[in-house]
């Protein structure tokens, strides 16, 4: 039995997410599931494919991924199961799932989900977590439905980054509960820096950050640029948080230059 | 093994929830607890019943759904574990339950529990997780407590609903994460209205509304008036929320009528 | 096969949870993890050390505790596993671990686990959870690095408790989701108040406080003095809140005197 991660905009207020548990759990008796988050900002996909791409490399090889941020529920966007070398996913081609999916290994392959449910606000239960309880089973891909070309699968707008000599702008890619930014870029984009960098805050006033490699290298308080534990750039601060400092949010462009 | 359900009002924030799976656990070594929501507003026995009341149908059969929203914890109020066709119940006697028994098939049996533990706060811990681990572990209800008349289980008001020849009014039953008003009223209750429908606002400025089947069929930011997941009237705003647009709540009365 | 609890400051809207149980179920197939809270205050380590005390004697024996709240990560703090009666725990060695260790018998062994990791930002997925996943599976203590001295363990200054011939000043320990101020005293504490009691309110304004066994002992939205479900004396408000009632908060000193 496969195990199914499950990632949403649901709320932990409502019954949302105990249904489909409870859907999951009446199909593949036993299941285990790991909730991911089910507080991704309402209809924010870019948001829910951070998240779920930051968790599915620690979850168990051949976890069913199920993702369900999904403003167009019920509309034509269609409903895909995607398969990666490392695991399978389960949610709306709206973007969400293909971070993920590379994060996985890269989508070999696709089939679309046939909405046979009546309710059509509601694809959790009645369309998705059934796909993947049936998936976790055992069902083979193929036969939840016809097939689907992989490079048709809808993709988000790449993050901006750009980068010359001494200088880097990344868009923030996304900001985690101790308000530090996490970069879209990589830790190679801060070689050209060197060691004295500023940030320009969102009042377009130069901070100079400190380089570091985790929150207590600098003092209480203080601004730190560092690598994250997924591997990219980011800005914190120490028992404090560098969203409230700068100024900037998630999908805000940041620009680093050397002092 | 049953499985047990938990609802609480006990947040997310202490050791209650936990310490109550800890309770299951050690009574009930390997059984599996899904847990609904603990953030019932605080003392919202109304809430409480209907966010179970979704959850119960779709949760497997035969599942200890436990429940305590009580603000009259170690009162004269009852405790009781409830016997329905599709599961059982374990909580205060004081209308949080009796929702989710109907769901299930309605109550046929009902025991007392009776309290003989020192502590008056915490039930969760002391009365009704025991219980209910004790169930789910094979016990029968009669072993539990005297037998209590169904019939005399405290049950909440009715909602209001009342409809004539074109206009519908109907309480508001819950408000979603998503800010959707559901209403207290069933699909066949919108037939008189019609495909032009108006509902009033807080500020009793009548406000046309489009019918719709989902979310997405209508534009972004409009109000819509569809049949919800559960089978109930729901207003709502596409990518937005129906209670701020029109500044109602839960317990509140919605007229709607046609145009 | 021992369970896994789960406290951290991590929160609920990022990948951090469920990366670290991904990590506990890629070492430890099968393991339960029980989580505690992931809602404690940003690196309140005071607050962290209370709810993993309150949770721990009531999660199965041999239970491995892992904890973070660690705004020192990945500098010189030492990161250790603790050895108890009743269970073991995991976590940075900064205070957050002893008063649980108490709570299950008293810290008996400690080891050092030491960071052989690159990235020095995430402990609760790079080295406490991978411990903890080894000690449940059966990996002894001692394999899992250099013995420590417990006595060299880093403890908390203990809360102000201070009492005298009619009156009682107490820390407020915790702040519960209801709103209820917990004392750091025991209810023996209590006996030389007598029957009737007043508190000093944040404007140093005395009220008098009913004593009661629970909520419902004393009118809606009047302030009682009762035991908790932890033992300790608590000001509570029936359906209402103590902390906003007196606007006093974690931390602070409550004094109660006879009337």
């Amino acid at each position: 039995m496969r195990h199914i991660s499950f990632t949403t905009d649901y709320g932990s207020s409502d019954a949302f997410v105990a249904i489909c548990h409870g859907v999951a759990l009446r199909t593949a008796p036993g299941v285990r599931i790991i909730d991911v988050t089910h507080l991704v900002p309402l209809a924010d996909v870019r948001r829910g494919a951070a998240v779920l791409a930051d968790a599915v490399p620690y979850l168990p090889d051949g976890t069913v991924h199920v993702a369900v941020v999904d403003p167009g529920v019920g509309t034509s966007r269609r409903a895909v199961a995607v398969e990666a070398p490392q695991g399978l996913l389960v949610g709306p081609d709206n973007g969400l799932l293909l971070p993920a999916a590379h994060a996985l290994g890269g989508a070999t392959a696709a089939v679309e989900l046939t909405d046979s449910t009546p309710a059509r606000t509601f694809h959790g239960r009645d369309l998705f977590m059934p796909a993947a309880a049936r998936l976790a089973s055992g069902t083979s891909l193929a036969a939840l439905g016809p097939s689907v070309d992989v490079s048709t699968l809808l993709r988000l707008p790449s993050p901006v980054t750009r980068s010359g000599p001494g200088w880097l702008e990344a868009e923030v890619r996304s900001v985690d509960r101790f308000g530090s930014l996490q970069l879209a870029a990589t830790a190679a984009d801060l070689a050209s820096l060197g060691p004295s960098v500023q940030v320009l805050d969102a009042a377009q006033q130069a901070i100079v950050v400190a380089r570091g490699e985790t929150f207590g290298d600098v003092p209480h308080g203080a601004l730190v640029l560092l690598v994250d534990s997924t591997g990219r750039p980011a800005l914190a601060v120490n028992q404090g948080s560098a969203t409230a400092r700068l100024g900037v949010g998630a999908g805000e462009v940041v620009r680093l230059s050397a002092v």
